[in-house]
């Protein structure tokens, strides 16, 4: 049995196929509509998350099959002391595929090993959010034409974005990606990923401050939110965070095929008037993730349409 | 693409077109049993409301339909500070049409600005609630065989009760409309309503204290609850409780066709002996709210049957 | 119409019936695929309790239903001061069938004396647990191939254990039934079941006080949870708590063919290397709770198939 616990669980060999799976969902969605008719999705959310949990259960349901689960801890055994492994023993005789998400890094991984069923990872913790990535790729490919040989902008958030961080894992597989790594200094990406990651594979990157400075020479940008929080005083906050709004003026900068990621919610990092850009692809990213989810849980689950 | 915002938003000829359909669904259910097949409903319930959640999920299962959606702000991105507008862009790759409850007035007139979906508005704050209105329209109409030419008794909290005013502002539509407007008087229907809506398009009211007074003119009778906290000091609500207070010997001065409804829950205000009478309709009531919302699902999907 | 609100509600002949057609679900489930197409289940959890919440929403979708409703009373409209009877005879508009979890005893009673549809009881407070004890006999009678003619551990918290006391005045109804009652001074099973219900029936049963002295002689063993916060004092607590805990050390007492049963959630008085003995049938025992809870939906529904 089959489980997504990291995005780097499938080969890029596999990969192209899942994504092949889901552009022809997208194509022919009435194909698939009753590709999972009996089968039964668990969402156990262990800590919220409406985005994660309504794309798996629209994923399920466009499938033709039911969900059932829970939204938040609160109404959840996990109170009683059950351990991730009971639970999970337990919801293989409830359903035929889960997706979870837990506050403790490695829960998936645990979750899992006595699992009767495929288990999703659905974000555990700071770790991983493997379907986010699967959804930014199909993005990608599905706008772009390719994974490969392309100048990506990161911006805002280095440092804690773990929607970023399982990006650059899952980018630096393909050739010829370079990356334009764009935050403040407090919110650089962490050492350990530029030189494991990105200096072990030789991977070209160059850092700046200011989003201006970097969009001329994007084919994309991964835009993702700058807490206040995150800074260490004020004034620093109120001086930089304006580079890291995207609005209306910034993208007159960036070259006419620069599509816009974001994994959303937004705040304010990207301005309203931006939404209605040809290049603004935050809202097709939702949609694909909706398509990658379904591929998955038709590749987990073995079935062949 | 049509939404419904407030109940004013049909014509009175969009609105028996709408009342047709719910009675034809009522007539003959298995002819709708599959008419949303592979369509999905989202409940996005900002505060939790079982009665109306449920109601717009039984009218989508009737319909063959599926639902996902959340049942409190708690467990939605709505505290990670994301606007309402991009919830429903988003929302709108997971679901077909959306059934929204929020606390802040106008909140589903934003949603629907940029909604890729129809959006149902379930509550707005002390604002709106159209679709109970449709049902008490669709109540009235079924048992009385018409909506003109009736003498309708309204009692209880007519000062902030948005169900008796919105009902006001759809009813006064129908020629021949009279009401009884029963209360106490710190809980009298507000002078704006009186002026603007009765006064301005010449509707005859008249005002009493004691639902005694009023029964046995009446055509129709719609309760509401008096909260005792409405009431300025404790000897008052204990002088007046009773008055509005509906039980066995009140139903013996009204008409022997004089349905009793309420938009539920009621906590005392019918004492449960009445719930034995064939006028007692407030559980039917509940029954043509799923009706009329199976119609104005249809309706704004546009499938027909 | 017919409930399900004590376990008791069933004859033996009935239970009988039901446990053969559940035997059938689990042999043929494509049979029961679609068998309550169609019709929707209401899950009314005014507690939380995702295992018995989830096991019946299985068995509906199992049986191609819909499931709508609430899974803690804060998202219901309890807390607007609405009655249990007018709840149900609410939801009678919305499901065909419900399941109600109340912390008040006798709840479930008074839920399905106005109900316009089947009950069933999901645990009102320490009262009654039917459908865990529905699924205790099954997976006895699916193991053994009988439910006379048993010696029966039942060991733990034999004093507030509501799950034990059920099964007890199941089983006696059975030819042959022995008990082996095994529990801390404190935690022994109360006086008015020993004599109300064994003495008065002429069951034979014993007690012990140690796991180990009972093991040897039985043909059933039921597990329950020991907490701490049931001891008198932690001295008591630290001497006795292994006694309870079982493990495969323990597990070489017992004879070859004596299933081990636990309602779930376990904490630690099952060890996880028991897990693998092919005695160890707590996890068969939640899957034989989807199977009976099938047979419950379809026969309280009248449905055969």
């Amino acid at each position: 049995m089959r489980h997504l616990i990291s995005p780097l669980d499938f080969s890029v060999g596999e990969l192209d196929k899942l994504m092949d799976l889901a552009n022809d969902i997208e194509a022919t969605p009435e194909k698939y509509a009753h590709a999972c008719a009996g089968k039964t999705l668990a969402t156990l959310f262990y800590e919220p998350s409406t985005r994660t949990r309504l794309s798996h259960e629209a994923a399920m349901y466009n499938l033709g099959g039911n969900v059932l689960g829970f939204s938040s801890a609160n109404s959840s055994s996990a109170t009683k002391g059950e351990s991730v492994s009971d639970t999970l023993r337990m919801i293989s005789c409830y359903a035929d595929i889960c997706a979870m998400r837990h506050p403790k890094e490695g829960a998936a991984t645990v979750a899992c090993k006595h699992s009767g069923i495929p288990v999703i990872n659905a974000g555990d913790g700071g770790h991983q959010h493997p379907t986010q990535t699967l959804a930014d790729l199909l993005t990608i490919r599905s706008l772009k034409g390719h994974l490969d040989n392309m100048t990506i902008g990161l911006c805002g958030d280095l440092k804690f974005g773990r929607t970023v961080h399982s990006l650059i894992h899952a980018l630096v597989r393909y050739p010829g990606i370079r990356f334009v790594l764009i935050s403040p200094e407090e919110l650089k990406l962490p050492g350990y990923i530029r030189s494991d990651v990105l200096d072990k594979k030789n991977i070209p990157y160059e850092e700046v401050e200011r989003l201006e400075d970097a969009l001329p020479k994007l084919d994309l940008l991964y835009m993702t939110r700058v807490q206040k929080e995150r800074f260490f005083n004020e004034e620093d906050y109120v001086r930089m965070k304006d580079f890291y709004i995207l609005d209306a003026a910034k993208m007159k900068l960036a070259p006419e095929d620069m599509y816009v990621l974001h994994p959303l919610p937004r705040v304010n990092e990207i301005s309203v008037e931006v939404d209605d850009d040809p290049r603004a692809a935050y809202f097709k990213q939702a949609q694909y993730g909706v398509y990658i989810r379904m591929a998955l849980i038709l590749t987990l689950l073995e079935i062949e349409v």
